[in-house]
């Protein structure tokens, strides 16, 4: 990626944790509305990482990313039950002390009864050293950030909540801008044409989507760029690729 | 986990490749699918990576997730234009030559004509050296096998055909079996006596999944092992658990 407008490029990768998505029991429904999300505001999705409740595989992809990438985003793993051990894997990737934090004990007050607030409960209060805190309007326990590291819920509601608490306080650089062409076409018949338009244009990724639609083949072209200027002229020139190719009316 | 039954765990990851699912413009329904399809035959999805349309980045996972596990299947990137570049990635990535292979070819003319078979199309039988072809009933553009990495399209309906292809011709281990039980309970209710069920039966994995219900929070308590006696006997005290905290009728 060329790093247009000359600010600097934004990154972040989400690291999914849980087994009930590796076993096809529960299906992923976060990883497509936070890529979603990060392109709207400017920041760069890169890479995405799914890894089961085992803590030293937590432990070594977060510190895998975290070096890499400007945010890392986790969701899952921060309930009460036994098989929720994300805050204490991010403790240890961090190498910092983790207990119940006062401030999420709080929280944690504010929708369970004092009486209900069981060891299990509690849980969800233990927040690693240094952590600043994720509110969350959905269920009150909290997630939090730590150095880059984003920690949210698994639950999608609860995850929507936390993610747009936290999306304003982030770094942002220039929003990737796309155009989508429909071709009207099989992939096959306009990638030659494609492929020389895409290396006239090196600043601006064009992507091509083969579809199965009702009436057959079809493909979509999505032509990116942080460049408003480049991106207009090279969709221009796909749009017109792909005009011309149609039959006369 | 425990090597239940004493015969070999066989476990695998996969490897989307796509800038269109790291943006958000498409939702990935492929892992889903292949997670839950993998589970029933016995075999163990550990880690799902997305990278984007980047050869370095798809070389590098390919090699890291290669040597971990039995298998790795990659969805995406197989297609005709400029930016499928799976094919010559996984080349790279095993350090062998890749050209035009005549069975692929051969594949290729039962679904397009002789005349329609231009270079970008041509691309698509691009196989590396000492695959085996993977055949593919609904566009007839083969998937491959290169030592133990499978590549599959990225569209659903073909990624479905192709593993079904690949499946039968897979080791398998014993399967992982799971028994699900409605808790009617918060998390953080059954959260304490679910943990000293867990601590008892080491070779039996059980999570607990929270979910908002119309009529407010309830949770899955999902067991899992690969002896169906341990299963039984563990998701048995699940139950159990369960029905004495229910209100007597």
């Amino acid at each position: 990626m060329t790093e247009a407008l000359g600010t600097r490029t934004i990154t972040a990768a989400v690291l999914v944790i849980g087994d009930e998505i590796l076993s096809g029991r529960t299906k992923d429904k976060n990883v497509g509305h936070i890529a979603e999300r990060l392109t709207e505001i400017g920041v760069d999705l890169r890479e995405v990482r799914v890894v089961p409740d085992v803590e030293e595989e937590i432990v070594a992809a977060l510190n895998g990313l975290r070096h890499r990438y400007t945010y890392v985003f986790t969701t899952g793993g921060i309930g009460p039950t036994h098989d929720d051990i994300t805050a204490d894997s991010v403790a240890k990737a961090f190498g910092v002390s983790i207990d119940v934090d006062p401030r999420a004990r709080a929280m944690l007050l504010e929708y369970i009864a004092e009486k209900d607030l069981n060891e299990a409960r509690l849980r969800m209060a233990r927040i690693p050293a240094g952590a600043d805190l994720i509110v969350n309007e959905v269920s009150k326990a909290p997630g939090f950030k730590i150095g880059n590291v984003i920690v949210m819920a698994g639950v999608p509601r609860i995850m929507h909540a936390m993610l747009e608490a936290v999306l304003p306080t982030l770094d942002t650089g220039p929003k990737m801008l796309s155009e989508t062409i429909l071709a009207n076409a099989k992939e096959g018949d306009i990638a030659g044409p494609l492929r020389e338009i895409a290396e006239r244009f090196p600043g601006v990724s064009i992507g091509s989507y083969p579809f199965l639609s009702e009436t057959g083949p079809n493909t979509n072209l999505v032509v990116r760029s942080r460049d408003p200027e480049l991106l207009a002229k090279a969709a221009r020139e796909v749009a017109d690729m792909v005009a011309a190719r149609q039959p006369a009316a």
